[in-house]
């Protein structure tokens, strides 16, 4: 098992992945850039950053989106983070991993040490991804179950795989790395809600990098670490499926199934923020400020998850149904830029939340929403959305994910910046130095917000 | 849970620890620092060093025993891994946890980077332990018998606990700590027999360490991480006894229970090394000489393990129950002196080896050991051992603790080094800085062992 999959890493080159699955994973690596950036300015980069600073090693690699650099592990750690913060990163819907935080927070810190091209790391990430999301199948969903964040359990091996594959480690050494991986799995489901939560991708991009440079200097583990008795698998699961590990390798890709959320919320309020973003776009802008009042009919989870009808904050409003919709309605948003505290206490949006009644239904499926308008005149409008945007049966398009990227840069680098790394990033490919995606993530002044410029 | 037990943590101090606690907590540091040097010259060590130097922070933190340093937490790292890499170290004999490994070898190496008191590394390194081994106490068998190395998943509480005693975090931050540790307890025994298995110690020392700092600036975490639904004694273990971690806390001290290993090797060799060499310090040297046959009677596990008739390296010479007493008789010797190549392959050694019959017994305990001895003139010499030295029956003395720390220390740094460490670590409490005990660690030449002296 662990020696397949070792043999398997260590051999594929990347004109081995068709021409659609790297492209998926293009996608994933410039939403992944752009939620790193995104998430920069967060108060739970500036903790991390206080308190690994002063044990940086030589500073070869960038905090996307900020002026500090640190040594390409530490780096790795931070760019996990930032990349996971906002809850608005990507989503293997089949284990719930959040896969590219791991894999590529680790490759592109990397390669800002030792150079490597951007096409090598697409093949290296793309791979890194297929890795962590089968070893997430094989255990998926007793271990999610019994308490484990997936992200940074599985997230450590894809790391490990990623980076290895990019220093180009022999078979035995692969196998090793995947022993230093998984003696060093961890992350807890307890963490959710606090700044832990988002340690976990960024403390797997690090833990695996560092197997795998551990497994270049001849550091010796198990080789067998995965399926052993007392291996990963066994040790933290009841449920082991090697099947969802080895079968159709290298042709049925996990890494192409990767979706990307549209809206920096919960994925419960998704189905009402896309029905209420088609409605502004359909009825103009002057049509929505003579609403009179809004009905939303929608499954009792949604309104269980996000019934906060007064929320204060941003955070909070990432709870309530009602804000969002005012705020998809008002000002056609479901961005960060729709969760600020601002936002949140703006008058205007506070009216029309106030004027939206939410309807619990069983009989609604728990993806799918009912709108329905009604304006001053007495007229009305409906809309029903069965699946929202970023689902699997409706995924972003390019177009979308650039929009999602510049909203979230450009409040932390401003637009100029944005606009230059969204370019670097889809070039990725072409680079003869993937490093280059990282330094064009630095803000230009040193303002952390786009207020400066 | 937590809250209690971190609430313990930042209130008690140095005074309120009964003297003979205080004793035995120095008794484990000196222990430990012998064998951090003891095993400074590994290979393990080596590969480690190669794979961490060129990602080291300002280098404030001796690797004891040599002349690199690194970062604080690349040192606690490297320190957990030597003073453990020659399965030499201390045991809480209750949970098989190597104790002093994660908590001293973060504190030393914080300690040259922020001036702390050997009074308070002292008190510090005991409160780490009694957490360790408390929380130790609380999941074990069951956690240990699913699969995970104790010493890694437990330690980096009792690192978490002292390091987050030293820098003073408030009871907050602390409870922040053990979610930080809980979030990052990893270790799998499937890395028993590779040099991954002395990670263990060494990175829960370093996620101990890093737990601390992180909860110190803020960063936070859950606050009833070892109890939760899914926290870690849930999440890691089927048995979760929390009177085990409340019961007594600061009147009954699981770190006075901890045991020194008086030979370098399996501790079922023991019994037999011990009445050997009491044989030999009976008879004189002279008449071992002439030894025409030996006699073994041990419980079936002894042969078991190390029934190896000829052995061919050092290592494997661990694993023989025969090479061992040909040492034990000719050279009195058990410690890693006794397990080199050279000794191993010596034919004086050999010729007494292959003399010697082992026979099983299962009404000989496994503890136990009966030696009989017949020389060439006919007559015979016979020895029972109950119990050996370094069992909780028959502790190590204060000298038999200080003649291993020299054995070992020696080989590495040489004698005169040795004896001024060996001091200066018996002293640790009268300290103002206890980074002097690092200090003195490092070898005086440029050479690795004590052979260039």
């Amino acid at each position: 098992m662990t020696e397949t999959l070792a043999d398997w890493v260590v051999t594929i080159r990347g004109s081995d992945i068709a021409p659609d699955v790297r492209r998926e994973g293009l996608r994933t690596f410039v939403n992944w850039a752009g939620c790193a950036v995104g998430g920069a300015s967060h108060e739970t980069v500036d903790r991390a950053l206080a308190a690994v600073t002063p044990f940086s090693g030589k500073p070869t690699s960038t905090v996307l989106g900020r002026h500090e650099k640190l040594d390409a592990l530490h780096a790795a750690l931070l760019n996990g983070i930032t990349s996971h913060v906002l809850d608005y990163d990507d989503t293997h819907l089949k284990t719930i991993i959040h896969p590219a935080g791991p894999v590529a927070s680790a490759l592109l810190a990397l390669a800002e040490m030792r150079p490597i091209s951007g096409y090598d790391i697409l093949t290296a990430l793309i791979v890194g991804i297929e890795v962590e999301c089968r070893i997430g199948n094989s255990v998926y969903p007793h271990h999610y179950d019994r308490g484990w964040h997936i992200t940074g359990t599985a997230g450590v091996f894809g790391a490990a795989a990623a980076v290895g594959k990019v220093i180009g480690l022999n078979a035995q050494q692969m196998r090793w790395a995947f022993g230093l991986a998984a003696t060093q799995a961890s992350g807890l489901r307890e963490m959710f809600g606090t700044m832990t939560k988002s340690f976990h991708p960024g403390r797997a991009a690090q833990n695996g990098m560092f197997a795998a440079l551990l497994a270049e200097a001849d550091f010796d583990s198990s080789e067998r670490a995965i399926e052993a008795p007392r291996g990963f698998a066994n040790v933290t699961s009841e449920k082991q499926d090697y099947s969802e590990i080895l079968d159709d390798l290298g042709t049925r890709w996990e890494s192409a199934l990767n979706s990307y959320k549209p809206f920096a919320c919960g994925i419960v309020i998704h189905p009402t923020i896309d029905g209420c973003i088609q409605l502004r776009d359909e009825l103009g802008e002057e049509k929505i400020r003579h609403i009179r009042s809004v009905e939303l009919t929608a499954h009792p989870l949604v309104l269980e998850l996000t019934g906060k009808t007064a929320p204060k904050t941003g955070l909070e409003g990432k709870f309530s149904v009602y804000h969002a919709a005012a705020a998809a309605l008002l000002k056609g948003d479901g961005a960060p830029t729709a969760f600020t505290d601002e936002i949140v206490r703006n008058p205007e949006i506070i009216a029309l939340r106030d004027r939206i009644k939410a309807t619990a239904d069983k009989t609604c499926h728990e993806a799918s929403v009912d709108i329905l308008l009604t304006f001053d005149d007495g007229t009305t409008a409906a809309k029903r959305v069965e699946r929202a945007i970023g689902s699997k049966e409706v995924p972003l398009t390019d177009a979308q994910i650039n929009h999602k990227f510049t909203v979230q840069s450009a409040l932390v680098v401003g637009e100029s910046v944005t606009k230059a790394l969204l370019e670097t990033s889809w070039k990725l490919e072409e680079l003869k130095d993937a490093a280059e995606v990282a330094r064009a993530s630095v803000p230009v002044s040193t303002a952390k917000t786009a207020a400066a410029e």
